[in-house]
Protein backbone atom coordinates (compact mmCIF):
# COMPACT_ATOMS: atom_id res chain seq x y z
CA UNK A 1 0.00 0.00 0.00
CA UNK A 2 0.82 3.56 -0.68
CA UNK A 3 0.19 5.39 2.77
CA UNK A 4 -2.92 6.78 4.38
CA UNK A 5 -3.20 10.10 5.69
CA UNK A 6 -6.75 10.47 7.81
CA UNK A 7 -7.43 13.49 9.77
CA UNK A 8 -9.82 13.13 12.90
CA UNK A 9 -11.60 16.68 13.03
CA UNK A 10 -14.98 17.79 15.04
CA UNK A 11 -15.46 19.40 18.66
CA UNK A 12 -13.47 19.04 21.79
CA UNK A 13 -16.22 15.99 23.59
CA UNK A 14 -16.62 14.38 20.04
CA UNK A 15 -15.22 11.46 21.00
CA UNK A 16 -12.77 12.21 18.00
CA UNK A 17 -9.20 10.96 20.13
CA UNK A 18 -11.03 8.04 21.73
CA UNK A 19 -12.06 6.82 18.27
CA UNK A 20 -8.91 7.34 16.76
CA UNK A 21 -7.07 5.00 18.97
CA UNK A 22 -9.43 2.39 19.12
CA UNK A 23 -9.60 2.65 15.14
CA UNK A 24 -6.05 2.39 15.22
CA UNK A 25 -5.22 -0.65 17.49
CA UNK A 26 -8.04 -2.36 14.80
CA UNK A 27 -6.22 -1.56 12.27
CA UNK A 28 -3.01 -2.60 13.39
CA UNK A 29 -5.00 -5.70 14.62
CA UNK A 30 -5.37 -6.41 10.71
CA UNK A 31 -1.69 -6.02 9.73
CA UNK A 32 -1.72 -2.61 8.77
CA UNK A 33 1.31 -0.42 10.30
CA UNK A 34 -0.23 3.06 11.92
CA UNK A 35 0.93 6.11 13.45
CA UNK A 36 -0.94 8.00 15.58
CA UNK A 37 -0.25 11.75 16.13
CA UNK A 38 -2.17 15.02 17.16
CA UNK A 39 -2.13 18.90 16.59
CA UNK A 40 -0.96 21.27 17.92
CA UNK A 41 2.20 18.90 18.54
CA UNK A 42 3.32 15.69 17.16
CA UNK A 43 6.97 16.17 17.19
CA UNK A 44 9.42 17.46 20.62
CA UNK A 45 9.53 20.78 18.78
CA UNK A 46 6.01 21.19 17.54
CA UNK A 47 5.09 20.30 21.41
CA UNK A 48 7.31 22.96 22.70
CA UNK A 49 5.57 25.30 20.50
CA UNK A 50 2.04 24.12 21.48
CA UNK A 51 2.55 24.68 24.81
CA UNK A 52 4.24 27.95 24.41
CA UNK A 53 0.64 28.56 22.80
CA UNK A 54 -1.25 26.57 25.16
CA UNK A 55 -0.54 28.72 28.29
CA UNK A 56 -2.91 31.03 28.68
CA UNK A 57 -1.13 33.27 30.95
CA UNK A 58 0.78 34.97 27.83
CA UNK A 59 -1.55 37.11 25.77
CA UNK A 60 -0.34 36.42 22.65
CA UNK A 61 -2.60 37.95 19.04
CA UNK A 62 -5.03 35.49 17.58
CA UNK A 63 -2.68 36.02 14.19
CA UNK A 64 0.76 35.19 16.54
CA UNK A 65 -1.30 32.03 17.41
CA UNK A 66 -2.50 30.76 13.94
CA UNK A 67 1.63 31.81 12.72
CA UNK A 68 2.95 29.37 15.48
CA UNK A 69 0.35 26.40 15.18
CA UNK A 70 1.36 26.82 11.23
CA UNK A 71 5.16 26.49 12.40
CA UNK A 72 4.21 23.44 14.48
CA UNK A 73 2.38 21.80 11.55
CA UNK A 74 5.82 22.62 9.25
CA UNK A 75 7.70 20.32 11.40
CA UNK A 76 5.29 17.92 11.92
CA UNK A 77 4.58 17.24 8.47
CA UNK A 78 8.01 17.45 7.80
CA UNK A 79 9.65 14.95 10.37
CA UNK A 80 6.45 12.30 11.00
CA UNK A 81 3.24 12.99 8.61
CA UNK A 82 5.07 12.97 5.10
CA UNK A 83 7.61 10.37 6.11
CA UNK A 84 5.74 7.74 7.45
CA UNK A 85 2.87 7.84 4.95
CA UNK A 86 5.87 7.93 2.04
CA UNK A 87 6.67 4.60 4.33
CA UNK A 88 3.28 3.16 3.28
CA UNK A 89 2.10 3.40 6.98
CA UNK A 90 -1.48 4.64 7.53
CA UNK A 91 -0.98 7.77 9.86
CA UNK A 92 -3.97 8.94 11.66
CA UNK A 93 -4.13 12.37 13.20
CA UNK A 94 -6.01 14.04 15.45
CA UNK A 95 -7.07 17.78 14.45
CA UNK A 96 -5.16 19.25 11.00
CA UNK A 97 -5.73 21.81 8.93
CA UNK A 98 -9.51 22.12 8.92
CA UNK A 99 -9.15 22.69 12.33
CA UNK A 100 -7.23 25.84 11.71
CA UNK A 101 -9.74 26.81 9.24
CA UNK A 102 -12.70 26.31 11.58
CA UNK A 103 -10.73 27.96 14.86
CA UNK A 104 -9.07 30.73 13.34
CA UNK A 105 -11.32 31.33 10.41
CA UNK A 106 -14.99 30.36 10.48
CA UNK A 107 -15.78 30.76 14.14
CA UNK A 108 -13.82 33.72 14.21
CA UNK A 109 -16.81 35.17 11.95
CA UNK A 110 -14.91 34.69 8.80
CA UNK A 111 -16.64 33.40 5.49
CA UNK A 112 -15.18 30.32 3.62
CA UNK A 113 -14.03 32.95 0.91
CA UNK A 114 -12.71 34.80 3.10
CA UNK A 115 -10.30 31.61 4.53
CA UNK A 116 -7.86 32.58 1.34
CA UNK A 117 -5.16 33.92 3.80
CA UNK A 118 -5.25 30.71 6.01
CA UNK A 119 -5.14 28.18 3.18
CA UNK A 120 -2.40 30.41 1.70
CA UNK A 121 -0.37 29.75 4.91
CA UNK A 122 -1.34 26.65 5.43
CA UNK A 123 -0.22 25.38 1.92
CA UNK A 124 3.23 27.34 2.36
CA UNK A 125 3.86 24.98 6.33
CA UNK A 126 2.76 21.87 4.51
CA UNK A 127 3.86 22.20 1.28
CA UNK A 128 0.39 20.91 0.13
CA UNK A 129 0.46 17.90 2.35
CA UNK A 130 -3.30 17.40 1.95
CA UNK A 131 -5.47 14.45 3.78
CA UNK A 132 -6.28 11.55 1.74
CA UNK A 133 -9.37 11.67 3.95
CA UNK A 134 -10.85 13.60 7.08
CA UNK A 135 -13.49 12.39 9.07
CA UNK A 136 -15.67 15.12 11.31
CA UNK A 137 -17.22 13.79 14.40
CA UNK A 138 -20.20 15.66 14.40
CA UNK A 139 -22.97 16.44 17.16
CA UNK A 140 -24.83 18.66 18.78
CA UNK A 141 -22.91 21.14 20.81
CA UNK A 142 -25.56 20.61 23.99
CA UNK A 143 -25.40 16.74 23.70
CA UNK A 144 -21.05 16.85 23.67
CA UNK A 145 -20.56 19.72 26.35
CA UNK A 146 -22.65 17.15 28.36
CA UNK A 147 -19.76 14.65 27.95
CA UNK A 148 -17.29 16.40 28.14
CA UNK A 149 -18.16 17.48 31.43
CA UNK A 150 -18.56 14.09 32.88
CA UNK A 151 -15.08 13.72 31.82
CA UNK A 152 -14.00 16.95 33.58
CA UNK A 153 -11.80 17.77 30.78
CA UNK A 154 -11.30 22.01 30.15
CA UNK A 155 -9.12 24.29 28.00
CA UNK A 156 -8.66 27.31 26.12
CA UNK A 157 -11.70 27.05 23.89
CA UNK A 158 -14.41 25.49 25.72
CA UNK A 159 -14.30 28.29 28.01
CA UNK A 160 -15.99 30.23 24.82
CA UNK A 161 -19.83 28.57 25.32
CA UNK A 162 -21.96 27.31 23.43
CA UNK A 163 -22.64 30.06 21.12
CA UNK A 164 -18.71 29.48 19.89
CA UNK A 165 -19.68 25.65 19.92
CA UNK A 166 -22.19 26.06 17.48
CA UNK A 167 -20.40 27.87 15.77
CA UNK A 168 -17.63 25.53 15.02
CA UNK A 169 -19.75 23.26 14.10
CA UNK A 170 -21.08 24.92 11.07
CA UNK A 171 -17.39 25.55 10.95
CA UNK A 172 -16.91 21.89 10.20
CA UNK A 173 -20.01 21.30 8.45
CA UNK A 174 -19.01 24.12 6.22
CA UNK A 175 -15.89 22.74 4.69
CA UNK A 176 -17.24 19.27 4.61
CA UNK A 177 -20.06 20.22 2.02
CA UNK A 178 -17.29 22.53 0.16
CA UNK A 179 -15.16 19.57 -0.10
CA UNK A 180 -17.47 16.18 0.31
CA UNK A 181 -15.08 13.89 -1.48
CA UNK A 182 -12.39 13.76 1.15
CA UNK A 183 -14.33 14.98 3.82
CA UNK A 184 -16.86 12.57 5.57
CA UNK A 185 -18.78 13.91 8.40
CA UNK A 186 -19.20 10.56 10.79
CA UNK A 187 -22.73 11.23 13.75
CA UNK A 188 -20.79 11.55 17.01
CA UNK A 189 -23.98 11.42 18.88
CA UNK A 190 -24.10 7.14 19.34
CA UNK A 191 -22.36 4.87 21.51
CA UNK A 192 -18.21 4.42 21.05
CA UNK A 193 -18.89 1.30 19.21
CA UNK A 194 -21.65 2.68 16.92
CA UNK A 195 -19.74 5.48 15.53
CA UNK A 196 -16.55 3.43 14.80
CA UNK A 197 -18.29 1.11 12.79
CA UNK A 198 -19.41 4.09 10.65
CA UNK A 199 -16.14 5.43 10.69
CA UNK A 200 -14.30 2.41 10.29
CA UNK A 201 -16.49 1.82 7.09
CA UNK A 202 -15.78 5.12 5.22
CA UNK A 203 -12.03 4.09 6.01
CA UNK A 204 -12.49 0.73 4.62
CA UNK A 205 -13.52 2.15 1.57
CA UNK A 206 -10.67 4.47 1.21
CA UNK A 207 -8.24 1.27 1.62
CA UNK A 208 -9.86 -0.50 -0.80
CA UNK A 209 -9.55 2.13 -3.33
CA UNK A 210 -6.22 2.79 -2.77
CA UNK A 211 -5.33 -0.61 -3.10
CA UNK A 212 -7.20 -1.18 -6.48
CA UNK A 213 -5.81 2.23 -7.60
CA UNK A 214 -2.13 -0.03 -6.79
CA UNK A 215 -2.92 -3.12 -8.18
CA UNK B 1 4.35 64.63 14.49
CA UNK B 2 2.54 61.63 13.26
CA UNK B 3 5.13 58.82 13.95
CA UNK B 4 7.85 57.27 11.90
CA UNK B 5 8.65 53.88 11.57
CA UNK B 6 12.30 53.10 10.76
CA UNK B 7 13.70 49.95 9.93
CA UNK B 8 17.40 49.32 9.65
CA UNK B 9 19.13 46.38 7.53
CA UNK B 10 21.95 45.37 5.86
CA UNK B 11 24.19 42.35 6.86
CA UNK B 12 26.00 41.27 9.81
CA UNK B 13 29.20 43.57 10.83
CA UNK B 14 27.51 46.36 8.47
CA UNK B 15 27.59 48.50 11.63
CA UNK B 16 23.69 49.07 11.16
CA UNK B 17 22.82 48.23 14.72
CA UNK B 18 26.24 50.42 16.41
CA UNK B 19 23.91 53.30 14.26
CA UNK B 20 20.86 53.13 15.16
CA UNK B 21 22.20 53.19 18.90
CA UNK B 22 24.08 55.90 18.30
CA UNK B 23 21.23 57.97 15.73
CA UNK B 24 18.91 57.30 18.27
CA UNK B 25 20.24 59.19 21.07
CA UNK B 26 21.02 62.14 18.61
CA UNK B 27 17.58 62.33 18.01
CA UNK B 28 16.65 62.33 21.59
CA UNK B 29 19.08 65.33 22.17
CA UNK B 30 16.81 67.10 19.74
CA UNK B 31 13.90 66.47 21.35
CA UNK B 32 12.03 63.54 19.71
CA UNK B 33 10.77 60.70 21.29
CA UNK B 34 12.67 57.70 20.20
CA UNK B 35 11.97 53.61 20.84
CA UNK B 36 14.83 51.10 20.13
CA UNK B 37 13.78 47.44 18.75
CA UNK B 38 15.50 44.72 16.62
CA UNK B 39 13.91 41.19 15.08
CA UNK B 40 13.53 38.40 15.58
CA UNK B 41 12.30 39.56 19.17
CA UNK B 42 11.49 43.19 20.51
CA UNK B 43 8.56 41.93 22.83
CA UNK B 44 8.88 39.21 25.88
CA UNK B 45 6.63 36.71 24.22
CA UNK B 46 8.72 37.20 20.73
CA UNK B 47 12.09 36.74 22.35
CA UNK B 48 11.09 33.32 23.84
CA UNK B 49 10.21 32.73 19.90
CA UNK B 50 13.92 34.04 19.25
CA UNK B 51 15.70 31.65 21.82
CA UNK B 52 13.34 28.60 20.55
CA UNK B 53 15.25 29.50 16.45
CA UNK B 54 18.00 30.61 17.47
CA UNK B 55 19.11 27.44 19.77
CA UNK B 56 20.92 25.27 16.28
CA UNK B 57 20.56 22.12 18.47
CA UNK B 58 16.92 22.22 16.76
CA UNK B 59 17.18 21.13 13.43
CA UNK B 60 14.24 22.70 12.19
CA UNK B 61 13.33 22.98 8.86
CA UNK B 62 13.71 27.02 7.19
CA UNK B 63 9.56 27.45 6.56
CA UNK B 64 9.09 26.21 10.23
CA UNK B 65 11.95 29.14 10.90
CA UNK B 66 10.27 31.61 8.75
CA UNK B 67 6.97 31.24 10.28
CA UNK B 68 7.97 31.18 13.66
CA UNK B 69 10.14 34.73 13.17
CA UNK B 70 6.77 35.54 11.28
CA UNK B 71 5.03 35.32 14.63
CA UNK B 72 7.09 36.50 16.74
CA UNK B 73 6.62 39.54 14.30
CA UNK B 74 3.29 39.68 14.77
CA UNK B 75 3.91 40.20 18.28
CA UNK B 76 6.07 42.91 18.34
CA UNK B 77 4.04 44.97 15.65
CA UNK B 78 1.01 44.54 17.70
CA UNK B 79 2.46 45.16 21.34
CA UNK B 80 5.30 47.41 20.65
CA UNK B 81 5.78 48.97 16.81
CA UNK B 82 2.75 49.85 15.77
CA UNK B 83 1.63 51.45 19.28
CA UNK B 84 4.72 53.46 19.54
CA UNK B 85 4.75 54.87 16.14
CA UNK B 86 0.92 55.91 16.80
CA UNK B 87 1.78 57.31 20.06
CA UNK B 88 3.76 60.13 17.66
CA UNK B 89 7.42 58.59 18.37
CA UNK B 90 10.23 57.76 15.94
CA UNK B 91 10.55 53.61 16.11
CA UNK B 92 13.55 52.32 15.00
CA UNK B 93 14.23 48.74 14.24
CA UNK B 94 17.19 46.65 14.09
CA UNK B 95 16.53 44.38 10.97
CA UNK B 96 12.28 43.96 9.92
CA UNK B 97 10.44 42.52 7.11
CA UNK B 98 13.11 42.90 4.20
CA UNK B 99 15.39 40.80 5.90
CA UNK B 100 12.93 38.01 6.12
CA UNK B 101 12.99 38.55 1.75
CA UNK B 102 16.52 38.49 1.86
CA UNK B 103 17.44 35.82 4.49
CA UNK B 104 14.48 33.19 3.70
CA UNK B 105 14.24 34.11 -0.03
CA UNK B 106 16.66 35.43 -2.45
CA UNK B 107 19.77 34.41 -0.57
CA UNK B 108 17.90 30.72 -0.44
CA UNK B 109 18.02 31.02 -4.73
CA UNK B 110 14.54 32.64 -5.19
CA UNK B 111 14.07 35.56 -7.71
CA UNK B 112 12.66 38.62 -6.64
CA UNK B 113 9.16 37.61 -8.63
CA UNK B 114 9.26 34.13 -6.44
CA UNK B 115 8.90 36.26 -2.97
CA UNK B 116 5.14 36.07 -3.87
CA UNK B 117 4.50 33.54 -0.53
CA UNK B 118 6.54 35.33 1.94
CA UNK B 119 5.17 38.91 1.06
CA UNK B 120 1.86 37.12 1.62
CA UNK B 121 2.70 36.10 5.00
CA UNK B 122 4.42 39.34 5.91
CA UNK B 123 1.53 41.04 5.38
CA UNK B 124 -1.10 38.61 7.39
CA UNK B 125 1.53 38.97 10.59
CA UNK B 126 1.57 42.97 10.14
CA UNK B 127 -1.72 43.56 8.91
CA UNK B 128 0.02 45.30 6.59
CA UNK B 129 2.40 47.16 8.86
CA UNK B 130 5.31 48.76 6.24
CA UNK B 131 8.20 51.03 7.34
CA UNK B 132 8.52 54.53 6.46
CA UNK B 133 11.83 53.94 5.57
CA UNK B 134 14.21 51.44 5.19
CA UNK B 135 17.97 51.77 5.36
CA UNK B 136 20.63 49.41 3.59
CA UNK B 137 23.45 49.31 5.66
CA UNK B 138 25.85 48.14 2.42
CA UNK B 139 29.08 47.24 2.03
CA UNK B 140 31.44 44.61 0.25
CA UNK B 141 31.20 41.27 2.34
CA UNK B 142 35.05 41.31 2.71
CA UNK B 143 34.89 44.49 4.25
CA UNK B 144 31.98 43.92 6.81
CA UNK B 145 33.72 40.31 7.78
CA UNK B 146 36.95 41.77 9.02
CA UNK B 147 35.34 44.68 10.92
CA UNK B 148 33.06 41.75 12.65
CA UNK B 149 36.17 39.01 12.96
CA UNK B 150 37.53 42.50 15.31
CA UNK B 151 34.75 42.08 17.10
CA UNK B 152 35.31 38.07 17.67
CA UNK B 153 31.01 37.80 17.01
CA UNK B 154 29.40 34.76 15.33
CA UNK B 155 25.99 33.42 14.88
CA UNK B 156 24.27 30.62 12.98
CA UNK B 157 24.40 33.06 9.54
CA UNK B 158 28.19 34.26 9.91
CA UNK B 159 29.12 30.49 9.48
CA UNK B 160 27.45 30.24 6.14
CA UNK B 161 30.66 31.77 4.52
CA UNK B 162 31.87 34.21 1.96
CA UNK B 163 29.47 33.27 -0.81
CA UNK B 164 26.49 33.48 0.91
CA UNK B 165 27.47 37.04 2.40
CA UNK B 166 27.56 38.18 -1.37
CA UNK B 167 23.90 36.80 -1.87
CA UNK B 168 22.84 38.14 0.79
CA UNK B 169 24.50 42.07 0.06
CA UNK B 170 22.10 41.81 -3.73
CA UNK B 171 19.12 40.64 -2.11
CA UNK B 172 19.37 43.73 -0.75
CA UNK B 173 20.66 45.35 -3.46
CA UNK B 174 17.24 44.16 -5.47
CA UNK B 175 15.06 45.10 -3.06
CA UNK B 176 16.15 48.41 -2.57
CA UNK B 177 15.91 48.86 -6.53
CA UNK B 178 12.41 47.70 -6.30
CA UNK B 179 10.91 50.11 -3.96
CA UNK B 180 13.49 52.97 -4.04
CA UNK B 181 11.03 55.79 -2.35
CA UNK B 182 11.12 53.62 0.90
CA UNK B 183 14.51 51.59 0.77
CA UNK B 184 18.03 53.55 0.83
CA UNK B 185 20.91 52.33 0.51
CA UNK B 186 23.40 53.89 2.56
CA UNK B 187 26.99 53.34 2.04
CA UNK B 188 28.31 51.46 5.33
CA UNK B 189 32.32 51.47 4.61
CA UNK B 190 33.40 54.52 6.05
CA UNK B 191 33.89 55.44 9.91
CA UNK B 192 31.39 55.59 11.84
CA UNK B 193 30.85 59.41 11.50
CA UNK B 194 30.48 59.40 7.72
CA UNK B 195 27.94 56.83 8.06
CA UNK B 196 25.77 58.30 10.26
CA UNK B 197 26.08 61.63 8.82
CA UNK B 198 24.70 60.10 5.63
CA UNK B 199 21.87 58.15 7.77
CA UNK B 200 20.82 61.09 8.94
CA UNK B 201 20.39 63.16 6.28
CA UNK B 202 18.22 60.24 4.82
CA UNK B 203 16.30 60.34 8.24
CA UNK B 204 15.54 64.11 8.68
CA UNK B 205 14.41 64.44 5.16
CA UNK B 206 12.02 62.13 5.78
CA UNK B 207 11.08 63.75 8.84
CA UNK B 208 11.09 67.39 7.05
CA UNK B 209 8.51 65.52 4.38
CA UNK B 210 6.36 64.13 7.34
CA UNK B 211 6.01 67.59 9.34
CA UNK B 212 5.55 69.36 6.22
CA UNK B 213 2.70 67.02 5.61
CA UNK B 214 0.82 67.24 9.08
CA UNK B 215 1.95 71.18 9.11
Amino acid sequence: MKGLFITFEGLDGSGKSTQLKNIARVLREEGFETVESREPGGTEFAEKIRSLVLDASLPITPTTQSLLYFAARSEHVDKLLRPSKEAGKIVLCDRFSDSTLVYQGLAEGKAVEELWDLRQINSYATENFVPDLTLVFDGRPEKLIERRMLRGVSDRYEDMGLDFQHKLRSGFLALAKLEPHRIKVINAEGTLEEVQREALAVIREVIAKETQDVG
